[in-house]
């Protein structure tokens, strides 16, 4: 998921090993569950699941009825391997055993390709080759997108081209079908070959990858999807790209596209690209977004809702669709280098994307809900280990693998740190640039950023002031306090001699945040919120019915508690059990007529945790949005 | 839908023809429109959808594919029929072309059943015969209840025995086939068979009917229906029905098993049945019911939700649940003789079953929301004049043509009126009672009841004070007060000589109705109603956007607007426009920074009309949960 150069990018990512977590901090730790313990259980799902042994039945070297339902099984393979590539370019030679399956793997998938390049598995075993028969739901090119996502991901990870070679071939055959002189005229339903096409173009330098991605795009919203049962909006054919000005349908293939556009701006420099790309994120945020940063409200077919439409206990907010927020944040922020895409970012890393998976690193969420009823018969009641549609597991092991690539950029004039985390950063483009990052964050208030020796001479670092902390952040270089108020990045260009330490202090004080009245589950309640963190009631940390509870007071931090294995600050609230009127026996009456509150009720204290941290104990009733 | 005398009821329906509405009232101009429009519009749909050509295709007198892609089409035939024989009932030679249509339909659907009985067209057609192949989902014993209901009606209703012999065929094949001596054990993933037989019981005496009822009832819960993709809750057979104290799943199921086993009940008289669906019931009023009396929250699976999730946006309510839930209370208050069965029948009634169908009845909503969002593109926008699962326009239809049948019953003591409407009602059992009610019920507040001459005797009248009405509803004999306060029905003993007037008003002041803040939507809201009708704001009646505007004010009879012919009375209350907020580009905001309110914002004005005669204007912006 990293990306190549852009050509018209503002801000360039730093290339792959650029940043390097440190041991101790909050992301090393969870980037090691991933490596360790995430890519181990999805080498093993691949063979349970049968999506190994589809590969054997396109190849011929299995016989059987293929395993699964879904058409595009082949894509666990594939992302799989794209983290485990990432995972072994920070590794080395430190990860045999993952080495060794990964070629197994990949020799699994070479296999299985056909002559002429083409490769899936379902087609092949499933429809008996028939090929492209169904553009609106068979997922053909999202698959191949996959495919090539992780060819370049392997080769700029590991320098290998076994994987890439495959990948390349099947590209190679889609420009023939698909592009300008091919033999279609087509798109997919699933938007993502957009994305993988443009980088196989910057990673070949190939213009005809990327001509195929804008064709892609210019052809979508020309109806030729059709209009099956959730219309045409579902996947994103009612309207032309650059009409769409408002996100429909089903969330991960809007975000995908969107993000797949942004690609094509990011080398083409269209204005019309970024201006409709602009409006599409604005559309987003002022409405379909949950506090979390998980998108997609319906639950029926997956899709965005109307705006505002933004249901606690009924939130969708596919973990998927939350990696598609960051990819598209990530490339609206190279080509804009504005910080509300690093804000948003950040708020979907630390809570939408990191509910998505339980703290072992071995269950996952596909659905991540802002509220679950006392006694919900919704299921599935936890975090599982694998799915039917396993697309969330392993799109969470790439992203993890990767996570490294979306913390810092540069550009001629410095050096620019994104997200923060104990880390080494380095670039040696326009010059030798760097920091090493100490911090505790997202828990702790203070940012340690030091200048290495090696990185001495004149640039400039760039620190985002998270947008929650813009009024109240406090900058000091070496002591002295520098003024940032409001500044969304603080920019500080010296001639550094090595040494110097900038500290970055943030307001931790626990926030209670409010929704707009027509968030209708939030209305009347607060969030909490304490850095980058949302914060959530668990039933299993109160001494009341979370849901009979309504806040009186102030929020303030609590203890910490271990969840697992981390020591997670609380925040608590004073609280008093709600009225009476939870035990009638039918839910309305008249206004004014509300029974008086018990009086025999104690005072009690709301206890809350990290968001991210939810359902890693026992699972039951859950809160995002608090009464008061 | 009218039902035959149960053996343990504690009040018994009218005979056929008992309860006649009187041209000038509300109800018999809804019943006319659906006599009309609606059996016509059936008629043609009928044709237009394929659905009798499947008979034909059934009976090998036509050739070609089966029409659409449901498996229980054919109850669109069915429940037509239905709907047509109660109506003959009513019109009797008036109606000469609904005769002739249903004759003609009648000898299609005899024309489609086999020689042993069995009568199915998808089976035949589709599934090259072979019958009970898919028990989860197959509807086949669905689809015999739906013919066997119809083929009761026709009979009661025009003594033709056309129908009846068609469908008690059936029947006794399926008292072969999962009879207690039968060839199968299983029972339908769909209930509505359970209700069916025990009405051909009461009409024929049979036994044999009551105990396949009875033995479908037995089994549910044992599992036999595996494990679909929405699980065992969805179509009740988790538990089995004697376990089964809460409601869970598919809405129309539920409920419709519910209605099965209080017929059930009716004629065993087992205590364990009434004591476990007091408890459904209970379940089902505590938090699963909207104020509209609608029922079922999810669009994903059709299901009721847990307690307390009740979305307004994205309500499910379908239009066939309102009528399951009309059917289950009508059994219920028969069974037990409570008020508070009646009073949720009219609560659905005049709500959520009657918003259903436009007031030119031939549109028709399969969804009823209690909200929709401005610009929202949640589809239909507006009711449609059929569906490809067109379950509810024909349900609509045969509830309205035997409407009658549910607003009196008798006892060994009298007569008593569950629902107001001007009518002419008559019972000859124990002796000769009636009574001949005047008022413009449901809007005014006036129910004026005049004992007829030839109904003179001794023998009590019993008056249904609606729950909303009981503290302030004023009762007069011959003018001359009567205290009814606090009484659910006001029980009137006399020796009618004829000629007395008794005049029941009732409180129709606009009511604000809030919630139990764990209805999430309501929250921070109140609901106006008026009478037995909850009312709803249309953008098309605002002047300026709905969602922006927040009531401050008390709520006071407005004009009367004519929608649909009909001059509803409107409620007005005052309103400010909502805080600024709602053009900010992030909906969310550290408490207490509300921004100001627009200080040019002029004071204005909300204007509602009742909820069912919503969308039969402009298609807009909605909400029954108003601000305040």
């Amino acid at each position: 998921m990293a990306l190549g150069q852009g050509a018209r990018a503002v801000l360039r990512p730093l290339p792959v090993g650029g940043v390097r977590f440190e041991d101790s901090g909050f992301w090393a730790s969870r980037v090691a569950v991933n490596a360790h313990t995430s890519l181990a259980a999805g080498y093993e799902q691949l063979h349970a699941s049968g999506v190994l042994e589809n590969l054997r039945l396109a190849a011929g070297t299995a016989q059987g009825a293929y395993h699964g339902k879904l058409p595009f099984l082949d894509t666990d393979v594939f992302k799989w391997l794209e983290a485990v590539a990432w995972h072994l370019q920070t590794a080395g030679d430190a990860a045999p055993e993952l080495a060794r399956q990964a070629d197994e793997v990949i020799a699994l998938v070479a296999a299985a390709q056909d002559p002429d390049g083409y490769l899936n598995s379902y087609v092949n075993v499933v429809r008996n080759g028939e090929r492209w028969a169904d553009l609106p739901s068979g997922h053909e090119l999202y698959c191949a997108g996959h495919l090539i996502q992780a060819g370049v991901a392997h080769r700029r990870a590991t320098g290998l081209h076994t994987l890439f070679d495959v990948a390349r071939r099947f590209a190679d055959l889609l420009v023939d079908e698909f592009g300008e002189d091919g033999r279609r005229v087509g798109y997919c339903g699933h938007p993502e070959v957009e994305t993988a096409l443009v980088e196989l173009y910057r990673e070949t330098d190939e213009r005809k990858y990327l001509d195929l991605a804008g064709r892609f795009v210019d052809l979508r919203g020309s109806g030729l999807l059709g209009d099956r049962p959730f219309g045409r909006r579902y996947f994103q054919d009612l309207q032309t790209v650059r009409e769409t000005r408002a996100l429909h349908g089903h969330a991960v293939r809007a975000l995908y596209l969107s993000a797949g556009v942004a690609d094509l701006y990011l080398e083409t420099g269209e204005s019309d690209l970024i201006e409709v790309l602009r409006a599409q994120w604005d559309d987003l945020l002022r409405g379909k977004m949950y506090v979390t940063g998980g998108t997609g409200s319906r639950h029926r077919d997956e899709a965005l809702g109307d705006a505002f439409e933004l249901p606690a206990d009924r939130a969708y907010t596919e973990t998927c669709a939350a990696i598609a927020v960051m990819q598209w944040a990530w490339r609206m922020q190279l080509a804009t280098g504005d910080a509300t895409y690093a804000d948003v970012f950040e708020r979907v890393l630390y809570n939408g994307f990191l509910a998505g998976t339980a703290l072992d690193g071995e269950h996952f969420f596909y659905v991540n809900p802002l509220q679950v009823r006392p006694d919900s018969t919704l299921g599935p009641q936890g975090r599982q280990r694998w799915f039917s549609c396993a697309c969330c597991p392993p799109n969470v092991m790439r992203t993890m693998a990767s996570l490294t690539h979306y913390f810092a950029t540069f550009d001629a004039d410095g050096l620019q740190i994104h997200q923060y985390a104990s880390a080494s950063i380095r670039a040696d483009v326009p010059a030798r640039m760097g920091v090493d990052i100490q911090t505790d964050y997202p828990f702790d208030a203070t940012v340690r950023i030091e200048i290495p020796a090696e990185c001495a001479g004149e640039w400039t670092i760039s620190l985002r002031i998270p947008d929650w902390a813009r009024a109240e952040a406090q900058l000091r270089l070496d002591g002295k306090p520098i003024d940032v108020e409001g500044q969304d990045y603080a920019r500080l260009r010296r001639d550094w001699r090595g040494g110097e330490v900038i500290e970055l202090e943030l307001p931790m004080q626990p926030r209670l945040t409010v929704a707009d009245p027509r968030v209708d589950d939030a209305r009347g309640c607060v969030a909490i919120e304490r850095g980058p963190l949302v914060y959530c009631a668990e039933q299993v940390d109160q001494d009341a019915d979370l849901d009979r509870l309504t806040l009186r007071g102030a929020a303030r931090d609590g203890e910490r508690v271990d969840i697992g294995g981390i020591p997670v600050p609380t925040v608590t609230i004073p609280a008093a059990h709600a009225e009476a009127a939870s035990t009638t026996a039918w839910p309305y009456r008249q206004a004014g007529e509300e029974p008086a509150p018990p009086t025999d009720a104690p005072p009690t204290t709301v206890t809350t945790i990290p968001y991210f941290a939810w359902a890693n104990r026992d699972y039951g009733a859950m809160r995002v949005w608090l009464r008061v």
